[in-house]
């Protein structure tokens, strides 16, 4: 399937995402999926998550916000979520920041099976434990995110999603430079986050596709509604409500005529 | 009175509203009480939220992301709530979808006298175990709303607002159907929880109406408002924006100008 | 320095904000903050705070929505931000609301040195047992803000922004009035709040200036965007969403073409 069509089936299957993620961005989160065509679930308490991961259509995790009660609610949603066969988004959010956030993110990648995992540059190669090699790997003249996300597929063994100016998905197989997008998007707090449950309703909606690919048609989708809603913003603010707007209006058509997407075959492979 | 007059009072006694509600939409309910012209407080930490239901004009109580330290907050506020004798209106968010959520709405209803619950027909049939019959009561033509809307007051023993296309509010004795309102308002997350918040604050302003009259002027109030928005709005994003707007801005006359309400005289009184 | 060019220390600074602060106003302040150019971050988490604490340029500790954990998060990162040497502002939300509120309240002044403590005359009063002594005074015709806020400095031995129709700040040497501002920042939930985490950006930004000078600077700024705001608001939907473009926008020459500030050297210095 073309990846400007794949928001067609999202809107179709309108999908149940279960997302444990920050207080920070739990109402932009749940507006979101709705403006996208999903629905939320925002259940995070340990009595229930385990039961609301059963219905859900995928899960997303978010360390943005940590307690110690979320964690292990996390973490039983995950198992939950992997039994079932649903796909799982995991955003490291700060991760590097503390080593509280450190070891909550590696008992994560550990207990549960992830099958992405999407952070900025410094988020997935703190994750990665990649620092030093890609500084190298940047002087050899190859763009950082780029190297972050290869090495990063080979450090944690799962798919990821690097994003940033142009943001790179990869399994270490086929890799995708993905840029479109607008800067406003660094304005608002919680755009990364929702792109993460996004992928997560694309991911859900498309079970026979790469994982990859589905994920790139998020980004790209989410992207292109960004630069449609800068068109209607005069600042952060008014950009916010015209981007939640974009996300329910912007057809494949209007995808098709903006996407900016580079294809890989990776050598390695 | 007269139901289109009714928002009048609320802005004249600015009701103190308590809230014990979910994450998501507890910024959008501080908002829209705000605009409509009452006052929120949000205090949930068990150690106050009985001292901070004794300041108040009306308690809310929303299980939509339930931590076990709020359920206990819950019933203490609304223990002091009916002491004082001030309205509690009880939004079951999401029963039916994890036992715990069943368990813990089963506990609040037992422990605390709810002036009315509101929820979806899913929540409400949830709520009063009714769901099959009310499938039986569907088959013979009586609009779903109403049929569970009924056989819930039964069933629970306090009125019931069920929401939907039309509204339905009823205490046995008499039933009221609301028909105002806007397909936008299910692209915004809180929107039902917020008319929870909204009923409370008529409430609160109405002592000496019924119950089931202030709770449908409430819905009436804010479906016209949901009305006027729609006329600015380009999608969610900006509808949810104008809605604020229009929570402050709309009058009785414009309330009286576009009112839809059925009232009905139940045989069984 | 003058106080409409302070604003441009902070763009160019971009500080790090540490803020412990209620679940109502999280996105807001988040938002609020990127609007301003400085950098939000949120962890309350005992497990992680006081590693936060040591990343940021400033803390801000608010008690609006308290729980016992994030009682003790906030002393952890004060006394971090303490021995660090950063600023610290304390925003006593709804003190004297609840026996808990001011117990937590007293209980993070004996703990952590704050550089300002900011509230409305009700909360800074309440937090400064002054409310008899207040009375009084008023009776002689000083103004309720500027009486508050100098018994409150003597009682408390910090700083203090007392915020209401003019913002009056003092640190017992110097006083100064802010009467910029819009009647719809109180028709916003956490517009308050916001301005807390706006003044300890600016604090962060200018560690060679008095601190109620810095604070003078932030209030005004923050108002002069409310103006700017107010005339693209139809209400307090869009009066939100047109502030966080004005706090992205506003300029140190609509500052130094609108500000409104008083100063006067105390006589008991």
């Amino acid at each position: 399937m073309k990846i400007p069509m794949m928001i067609d089936a999202v809107r179709n299957k309108n999908p149940l995402i279960h997302n444990i993620t920050n207080q920070v961005v739990v109402n932009f989160t749940a507006n979101g999926l709705y403006a996208l065509g999903a629905s939320p679930v925002m259940a995070n308490a340990v009595e229930e998550t385990a039961d609301m991961a059963r219905n859900a259509d995928a899960l997303l995790l978010n360390i943005g916000t940590l307690t110690s009660d979320q964690v292990e609610a996390m973490i039983e949603a995950g198992k939950v979520a992997n039994e079932k066969g649903i796909p799982v988004v995991f955003d490291p959010v700060g991760v590097g920041a503390t080593p509280y956030r450190n070891q909550v993110a590696a008992k994560i990648l550990e207990e549960v099976n992830v099958s992405i995992v999407r952070g900025n540059a410094g988020e997935v190669s703190q994750l990665a434990g990649l620092e030093a090699e890609v500084r190298g790997v940047d002087a050899s003249g190859i763009t950082e995110g780029k190297a972050i996300a290869r090495h990063a597929v080979e450090a944690l063994g799962v798919p990821v999603l690097v994003t940033g100016k142009t943001d790179v998905i990869t399994d270490g197989k086929q890799l995708f430079e993905a840029s479109n997008g607008s800067s406003l998007l660094t304005k608002v707090t919680g755009t990364g986050c929702l792109l993460g449950s996004v992928v997560a309703a694309f991911l859900a909606s498309h079970p026979d596709e790469a994982v990859v690919k589905a994920a790139t048609a998020a980004v790209t989708f989410y992207n292109v509604a960004a630069e449609q809603a800068t068109e209607h913003a005069n600042g952060p603010g008014s950009f916010q409500m015209a981007f939640l707007d974009a996300l329910a209006e912007t057809t494949n058509r209007t995808v098709s005529a903006n996407v900016n997407i580079k294809h890989h075959i990776l050598s390695e492979e």
